[in-house]
Parts: C-alpha cells; structure tokens; sequence
C-alpha cells in the first residue's frame, strides 16, 4: 500500500519523520511518498490545489493524507472520503476538497474510531496522533468504514469561477509555482483544439499580453509567453525567469484569454 | 528494518542521498526515514531535541543515525548506543544524548570496525563513510557487538534545569519550531493535572504573560496563547503567527509558569 | 531496484511527489531515493556535479533520474545512457555528462517509446511525462533497448580544464556546498601522497593563502583550510562558517595549489 502525505510541517523540524515513524509502526510494509511539506503555514488553497495537481497520477488504492490543519485541536472534525480509486484523509477544512472536484467521493467516514488513534491524542498535532495512524489501519487492511462514523457532507473550498464568453474566458490565478509560473484556472478543454494547436490565443493578465506557445523556448530568454500546463491549465510564464514575481502576480489575480475561431 | 537519519546537511546537495545509497547497497531491503537534515550547521542542542522528540513514535528495532558533527575527522568518537528499544549511532558529541535521557543505556560501542567501513574514509564526510555503513551492516542483521570495543560512557549534552516552587516552575525555551512556537523544558508531568484541565496557570515569558489553553484557535487570530504541546512541554505560541519571532525568543530565553492549586 | 532523482523542481510543489506517484504506478516495489531538487533552476553544472559525486555511491544496476531541463518541449533529445553499473536518464543537455565522465557509456538511446509515455505528453513536464514512466518501465524489468533508438552520442558538459606544472595545479571551484565550502577541480590523485600527508600544500583561492589539513577542527573556528574533500577534490572551507560567502567565491573561482616535493 501506498500513502501520501501532502503538509504545511515544513521539514526543519521532525513532525513528518513523526507522522512516518507512527506509519511505519502500524503498517510496516507501507510506502511512504511525499507531495510537499513546504504548504505556507495554514494556507488551504496552495493544499487543496498541490493534493488535487498530483493525487491523479497515484496509482488506485492510495490513501493521501493532508494536514493543512489551523483549526487543530478544535471542533473541527476529521474525515476520510473514499472514492473509486483513492482514499483522502485530513481535517474538514476544504484541504482535501478540490482532489475530489470532478470525481464522485462515494463515503464519507468523520474520524472517531478512538482505538485507532495514539494515546494521549494531544491537542496540537493530530498528523501524528489522528490522521497518520488513521491512514496507516487503513493501509494494513482495515475496513473503511471503521474508521468512524459515516457523515453526508465535508467542507468544500470554492472553485474561482469561470466566466465563459463565444471567444472569451475569464477567471483567476490560483497557484504559483516554485519557478513563478502562475497557474490560472482556465482549463485548456475550454478552449477550441486548433486554437490551442495553432496558438491563436492572447492571454491578459497583470497588465501584460501574453501569446500561446508549445513550450518556454519558444519565446527568447527573459520573455513572457502563455503555455498550456502540466495540469491541463493555462499558465503563465517567463522563460527562465519568475513571472510572477516580476509582474506583481498572485494568487486571485484575474485573467483573461481570448481568441479568433 | 528501519533507519532514520538526522543530519544538519540541508537537502540542497548530494550528502544525504548518497548516504542512503551506501545503506542501499548494504542492506537493500531497509527502509530509511528523514527525520530532518534542516538542523542549523553544527547546532548539536537542535538536532538533539528532534532526535528525542522523534524517536519515541518508531517501531521498537528502529536504528537512529545522527549527523551533526563539527568536529568531522578530528579525534571525537564515533560511538552507538543500545536500549531496549532502538539503536542510536552517531559522533559522540552528545546530539545522541537527549535521546536516551530518560531512557537505560544498555550497551555503548565505539565505531572501530573497519571492516563495516567505506575504504578509504574521508576526513570530511564519515556520514557517509562511516556512520551510513555501520547503521546499514546492523540494519542487515549484524550484531551490535561487532561495530566496535565496549566503552563505559558518552557526551551528554546538560538538559536546562529546571526550579521548582509550590506553585511555580522555572525553565527555559529548548526549541523554536517552523512554525515559530517556542517549546520549553517545562514538563506538562510538573503541573497539577486539574491545573493543566482547567487552564488556570499564567506563562510569563520574553516579557509577556500568556494563559494556558487547548488549543490554537481558543484565542482570537494574532493572541498569544501558552499550550501544552505534542511532545509534554509547555509550548508558547501565536494563533496564526511566529511568537519567537514576535517577541524576540530564542533557545534559553527563561520561562516561568505559575498557578494557583 | 533502485530509482534516484536530481532536479531543480524544489519541494514546495507537488513536481516530485507526482514523479513518484508515476514511477509507483508502474513498478511498485521500486524504491525511490531524493538525491536533491534543490538544484538552482535550469543549472546544468550543479545538477551535473550532484548527480557525479552520488551515483559512485549507489549499488550496481541503480537507474538514475536527472530533470534540469530548461528546454523542457523544445526538440532537445531524451536519453538513455547505460554504462556497466548504472543507466542515467534524463535530457540530453549535458546534466547526465559528468556521472560518466571517467566510465564508458556502453550504449545510448533517444528516449522515443511512445508507449512507456504517460498520454498525453506535457510540453512542460516530461519529469513525470516522459523521465519517470521511462525510469520505471526500466526498473521494471523491461529492456534498455526497447527505450528507444540507438544513438552514437549525447551533449557533454565541459569539464574546467586542469593546468599542471611540476609543483602546482590550477584550476578553478565547480561547486559551492549547504555549508559554504568551494569544491574546486584539483583532484587529489594529482599531488604527490607524501605532500598530502604532511600538508606540504599551498592553496590559493580568492586572494587567500589556505594550508591543507585533515579536518576542518585543525584550526581554530573562523579560520580558513584547504582539505582533501569526500569527493576527492581539494576544498576550500573555514572551520564553523562560510567560506564562499566569507571570500566572495563562486563556480568559476580561479584556484591553485603549490607544494614542495
């Protein structure tokens, strides 16, 4: 079995090892993968998006663990949704929400199942006395729904919305990268094939007018360019360069592509 | 088996990847867990703190390697210790000290097998040289008595004292996480259990008089808060925010707890 | 077997979790060891060093991933190169050029199975795309050949040349290391045994006279050393800081070492 562990623990400190150690005591066998640690502290958005970027290339079965977790020790509750193919843990803040965006969660379990936690729970760091040996009875076989009880709802984050025109779409950067390419939330099936094929697509964003390229070479070193990205979104970028940073860029900056069929 | 490293390498270059290449080709089939390689450079007391605050939530047999090691080449020991429960291996220089500090030393080797050793060893990386292979050759199956000759002792690094009144305790600060919590060697055991329950003690540390609660979000986002913390220590904190960061606290800032039974 | 990655994809995204998530996909028991990701964007040279001065180190038949690739979707090639103890893939730019540098390639291949592919193909991130299923095919059990095409040679990086004379070298730094130390090109194997051994070396680098020694505590803390590195290189280092930034050293940096036989 297969988890992963997506946080904003940094890894200065040992709190990952931790929840690693807690793992590997449970399910000794289990595979451990990390998807980042380095989540600015508390922010939910950068979570939900670097789970939902990367949990699809998992193979079926994983459990993704997510703990992007301000409200610890709260009432705030703790979950597990299972879907077809994944298993998603963490607090019910919004964190897990967008990796379920376009696949139905089939089970909602509220995390409850004393027995499975470490004793004493502290009331600061549930990764490693909640969720991490949550994953890891789950990963040694046990049944899902004895992870707690079963619930109807979990808290969603908001989408930023899309605003569609005839040769227009509208929305919002929602991530940026360590490279400073600024992920926008348009998606590419949104947008005609040949338009996408040929580049005939201006993109606004910032004050600047970026054109579609295949790829960051394609424009001269130092020059901006829009490109369809890794997750099937437009980005914008400067070859070798940190776009965002150089054209004050930031997550909920607006954008705009527009084209000619 | 299980081997965890700690080391003050950073993870910008090759040190600890290559470190976990000699464990790879010695022992193939151990697993190896990162506790942290973000220590500050040479900062023995830090990477004894994460030492000790990990190594208690892995599976009993786990091996613990420590790297943090100024005095790399010079006539330092190299030295492993068994309890009942783990194996520390690391520069005797004390960072395996708070490890074991509540904890019986059963058995203390010096590192003089060379034969478990990489050949030649260099004078600046025994990480990799010396202390990967022998963590790798015991991961493997060999005994714990052939790593080297019996010795009688180890470094110990002095934990703070504490001062205990009536109604009060004195310490000071042992640790300053990601987060900017300041962690403190005062131990929730000290306190009164009905006092810890109800939140009736008053924190003063770095100027500031801070009230014990659950958790983070019981005061408002930017208030300061005492809590006890996931490893039993009072630990000082910010709803949202850096509190060493905000008042000037580092390790060995004094803090001073006091209630009323 | 035995998969490590190098890139300059850093650990704030969700880029190396999702190369391990393919890799996991397609040969699950693989195990996946982070040589680095911390790479400086696009910086062939650092990469190329890092992935030289670890894979010596890992067991035969390891497969090694290198994704610094500034000309991601460009028509750069993706390679293959199998020598008698590793394969090393990455793009065919050079960063794979200085792991083989004193081993002979024994067979190159354009990496163009499109059937190894994820579908579709990014333009922007054949780590996970093209890099990693390929990596995993491999280690999978699947044959060099069926890679891709037999190709008869690949980019390789210049490597500074060495200036010798009777009682000296010159050189330059080809790495800067976490701790400041300036890794330069002099190999030890060119200075007579004898000279190394009593430290009968001058070093000069950055205005300054450094004397060899053996380990950094053979001079007091602040000062400066020349010593024979783990890598087998002359290195430059202040026993407790930063020698590079101290000095105003960098990749480049002329260095020379005299001695009297």
């Amino acid at each position: 079995m297969l988890i992963t562990l997506t946080t904003d623990f940094g890894t200065s400190d040992w709190f990952v090892g931790t929840m690693k150690g807690v793992i590997s005591g449970i399910a000794r066998a289990t595979r451990i993968i990390d998807i980042t640690h380095k989540v600015p502290p508390g922010n939910l958005v950068d979570g939900a998006f670097a789970l939902a970027a990367s949990s699809p290339h998992f193979p079926a079965g994983t459990i993704h663990v997510a703990v992007i977790d301000p409200g610890v020790g709260s009432s705030r509750r703790a979950i597990a949704l299972r879907t077809r193919n994944a298993i998603f843990i963490g607090p019910d803040n919004g964190v897990l929400s967008w990796a379920v965006r376009e696949e139905p969660v089939e089970e909602i379990r509220v995390l409850n199942n004393e027995a499975w936690f470490l004793d004493p729970v502290s009331h600061t760091f549930h990764g490693r006395d909640i969720f991490a040996p949550t994953a890891a009875h789950l990963a040694a076989g046990a049944c899902f729904r004895d992870a707690g009880d079963l619930v109807e709802d979990f808290v969603r984050l908001p989408w930023p919305a899309l605003e569609k025109g005839e040769q227009s779409i509208r929305g919002e950067i929602v991530y940026v990268d360590r490279f400073g390419n600024a992920i926008s939330n348009l998606p590419g099936s949104a947008i005609p094939p040949a338009v996408l094929e040929e580049g005939r697509l201006t993109t606004a964003c910032g004050g600047r007018m970026l054109t579609l390229h295949h790829c960051y070479t394609d424009v001269p070193p130092g020059k901006p360019l829009a490109i369809l990205g890794s997750s099937g979104l437009l980005e914008l970028a400067i070859n070798g360069d940190d776009f965002a940073e150089q054209n004050g860029i930031e997550v909920g900056s607006p954008v705009r592509a527009t084209w000619q069929d």
